[in-house]
């Protein structure tokens, strides 16, 4: 039985963590293929620049999550990317050593949530109701989404983007 | 039992479908959003045209699952976004109707894979070795990326990009 229940479940939580901890591996080396000024400056079409997208990154996993076993989270707008620069690291250095924060954080986490709390569903932030298996899959998501878009920043400055598919 | 084999899978085949196909929404908008020539035309950084990315996720969607489900794949350099743009569709209007037959595709497909298959590993375009369900996820995340990347286009062009969390 529990042969069959390995071959029917499509996804385990460990299997989850492993596949985000892979995209986290490769947002952090997208942060650091920004030269220093562009990281915080550099923008397209009146976008924001990827500093405040990688803050948002980090905003929605260490809150969203720390929020899935807690049950409590910070008013949105208390966030730090949405507050601003000066709520954010001044430094791509601070910014890393956050984000390397923020993944140990990850797995501290992760570990405290039982499976089955995944299927249950939550109000994410207070305000955005969903399982919580969906609001894990939408941090991923915009991680992808937004990190996708400061390799389009990367190019347009003439700087190779860390390759999509290499998670290690 | 039944119940608690529910209570601990995190997420079942149909659960997935909803969620690529809500994400195929999102492109096929991103794609009606563009003005036409910019859509075959423009980049940024020497990129590719957005053309090309969605002719690229077309690909990966149609052959990438049928070949979990019949074992079978056209070689990679054979498919038409590695070939060139005399392969694929001339018109967004064309693009948009490849788009929908390959989702209409993507159901009929998936309905195909027995669930244990997607813990199966399988030579993915007779190159890529992964278990399924990790070729799944790359598809989808592949298709994340390069339609925010044209988000990007989108609004240098000066196009307000549909909203990434409306998959309706």
């Amino acid at each position: 039985m529990e042969n069959l229940q390995e071959l029917t479940t499509l996804l385990s939580p460990e299997a989850l963590l492993t596949h985000w901890q892979g995209h986290r591996n490769v947002t952090r080396k997208v942060i650091e293929a920004f030269p220093e000024n562009h990281f915080f400056s550099f923008n397209i079409g009146g976008m924001r620049p990827f500093s405040d997208l990688a803050m948002e990154i980090i905003d929605l996993t260490e809150h969203g999550v720390n929020g899935i076993v807690t049950g409590t989270y910070p008013d949105v707008h208390e966030l730090p990317h949405a507050k601003g620069a000066e709520f954010m690291p001044k430094t791509k250095a601070d910014f890393l050593k956050k984000w390397d924060e923020v993944s140990h954080q990850l797995n501290e986490n992760w570990a405290q949530i039982p499976a089955e709390k995944f299927q249950e569903v939550n109000k994410s932030f207070g305000v955005y109701e969903n399982k919580n298996i969906d609001s894990v899959f939408y941090f991923i998501d915009n991680e992808i989404h937004h990190r996708a878009q400061a390799t389009v920043y990367l190019r347009a400055l003439g700087v190779e983007p860390p390759m999509f598919w290499d998670r290690g």
